[in-house]
């Protein structure tokens, strides 16, 4: 049976994610529901959509993510149910899904429109979980709802490239549990533009001029141990999405802190890349 | 196989919710294992029943809840299992299962009497899993204790109604993810007094005079982007268990603040209704 | 099919525990997965190991356990899969897994090498996820690497005993979700050196002489309520582990603390018995 993932702001105290997980296991005994995060930022579709979008394409195909934030449905947002990418989407038309899946296009989209659907002051449970368990269940979207083509399109923040092509100018897409500063830069970006030239990544009042493949790469375990790089240290990589990343070598928000607090960079601040 | 459900004040960062898991997968082979919360605050059974209120009917008939808060068995307090409303719950009987399940009547309680049962520091795993598994597996509550009669009962505050009817006085009763508060007060309560009439919902110095079935009925649609209500305004709704609640559109407690932080509301707080 | 666990200091925010449950349900069909933690200290070894030590016995033989803390493999540190003590541990060669085994000798430990490994900057899902659905498909050691037999070994701070044998100075080596202290004395340590005396347990200026074997045993049942120690009084106990533990009765960190801020206790700081 497919599996249900959820990525919502409800939190882990309240009884919402538990009341979701009782609903779909008394709807498909033997359901397989994975979290993805519940700790998405109240209302905050441009977070949610960077965890989505990072981890949808590691489940199986076919899978269904219910998309639990900003869920309400109002007189200018319906509610859709998606298929693309080889997985479904269920969600609020809030513009969410246009920053999960970015340039793919849907195979199929529906606004979804259950018989008896009540109003509701909690859609994720009550409309997205029944149409999650008809999916799973084998169930087609034309049965939930039926075609929408004027799915809402929103757009993050993009990387600027100067006129002369000398610098690309990008912005904090997200902030880590490490404290770990992720810029909207993509790797295919940045050699796009390089062009096998030298170049100096800022970010406030710091400056590197190398972006490592993982995070030890920064260290030259060939030097005694006194005189290397270590705990600390700034340095920037390309992270497990493919984006610049800013990061304290091995930091800890709790204790000495992260990129984010040490540099006070905050999500939307730029980081800018000059080539040379 | 009936799931097992778990709400703790265990915090999700010590091993004693994977120690629970690992104990019940070695006893039952294929577990369906739901947490429905480990942050209710330390002890705190009134919030603890708040959460398994509302969450457990969400589950199927026969489902097992275990209630790991405030768990030690003392010379004042023993370990019940009980069979109410078409679900399990395994519990010491320190008041929270009055809270809970209100007005239903169990259909059978016992006091557990477990043979080789150790004094133990960890009474969730050493004596509320066994008697989960035993459960779940078809056995029966008399196998693992005998009957039961005098549970403790606790009742939370109630609202109050004035003499004449004019007033009920409620109070907070859970804050919740968004800083949303959450008073006592229950649609029907409301309806029976309200008997038509217009009303004043009063917390702190603020007043509202509707209370609306889900959080975007206070937008009006029909206006002007620029002359709507939204996202910093304060509203009253029925949330998704029927209680009267204040929240602040599109609210965050991590910015912008909520309602509980907003109108400085914190449980027990008094949340007052004037009819006129 | 055997369990798989995740024990991480990823945090519960980002998207990494969620696509690592994807993956391994992308290769395994079915798959049991169980979250330890997700909230070790960043890079905190010493933590993740007390936590993974106290959880895993639970777990039935033949469980894989994934360790996601500072697990970048680098030129001084390359990746291990054990066999011991009836599971197996997937883990950097950090020195972690010789905290959580203590004196157990692995069965076998292999050097993991697989073919085509890339380069990753997150380790766990590109190289311990794979070798985890391997050994869970009932796959050997042997095809993911070869024999390695210099597991690095740490040690943490140990109890030292006084000359005479009059005192054990030992030290704080977990504080709980509660703030409860637990200190690195075991129960077995502690006997083997009492020979029947009395004692004093010091923390800062804070003296007990009884340990009890559980929370409720500090409370005398027979007293009138008025009479009895209660909330917020300092005791000492064996914790669930075999540890001694300082806690404060019914303590809660968010409201008036526990024994680690009552007592201003932190990692590694000094708790001392004196016999007489």
């Amino acid at each position: 049976m497919p599996i249900i993932t959820l990525t919502t702001d409800f939190g882990l105290k309240d009884h919402f994610v538990g009341a979701i997980k009782g609903h779909i296991h008394k709807e498909l005994p033997g359901a397989t529901i994975v979290d993805i995060s519940h700790l998405v930022s109240p209302f905050h579709i441009q977070e949610c959509a960077y965890l989505l979008k990072n981890a949808y394409r590691a489940f199986p195909e076919g899978t269904i993510h219910i998309v639990g934030v900003d869920s309400e449905r109002t007189a200018e947002t319906t509610h859709l149910a998606l298929a693309v990418d080889g997985h479904f989407f269920i969600t609020a038309d809030n513009g969410v899904i246009s920053l999960i899946i970015e340039e793919v296009t849907p195979d199929k989209v529906v606004e979804i429109n259950l018989p008896n659907s009540p109003e509701t002051v909690f859609p994720v449970l009550d409309i997205f979980v029944p149409v999650a368990c008809h999916l799973a269940r084998g169930g087609t979207l034309e049965v939930v709802g039926k075609p929408f083509s004027e799915v809402r399109s929103i757009r993050e923040l993009t990387p600027r490239i100067t006129e002369n092509g000398d610098a690309i100018i990008g912005s904090v897409l997200y902030i880590d549990n490490y404290g770990n500063v992720v810029s909207n830069i993509h790797r295919s970006l940045f050699e796009a533009y390089r062009k096998g030239r030298k170049f100096t990544l800022e970010a406030r009042n710091k400056k590197v001029t190398e972006i490592y493949q993982k995070y030890s790469d920064f260290v030259n375990f060939k030097l005694d141990k006194s005189q290397r790089r270590g705990p600390g240290d700034l340095l920037a990589l390309f992270n497990s999405s493919g984006y610049i990343e800013l990061a304290i070598y091995k930091s800890n928000l709790g204790t000495v802190g992260g990129a984010s607090t040490l540099l006070g960079l905050d999500y939307r601040d730029t980081v800018r890349i000059n080539f040379s």
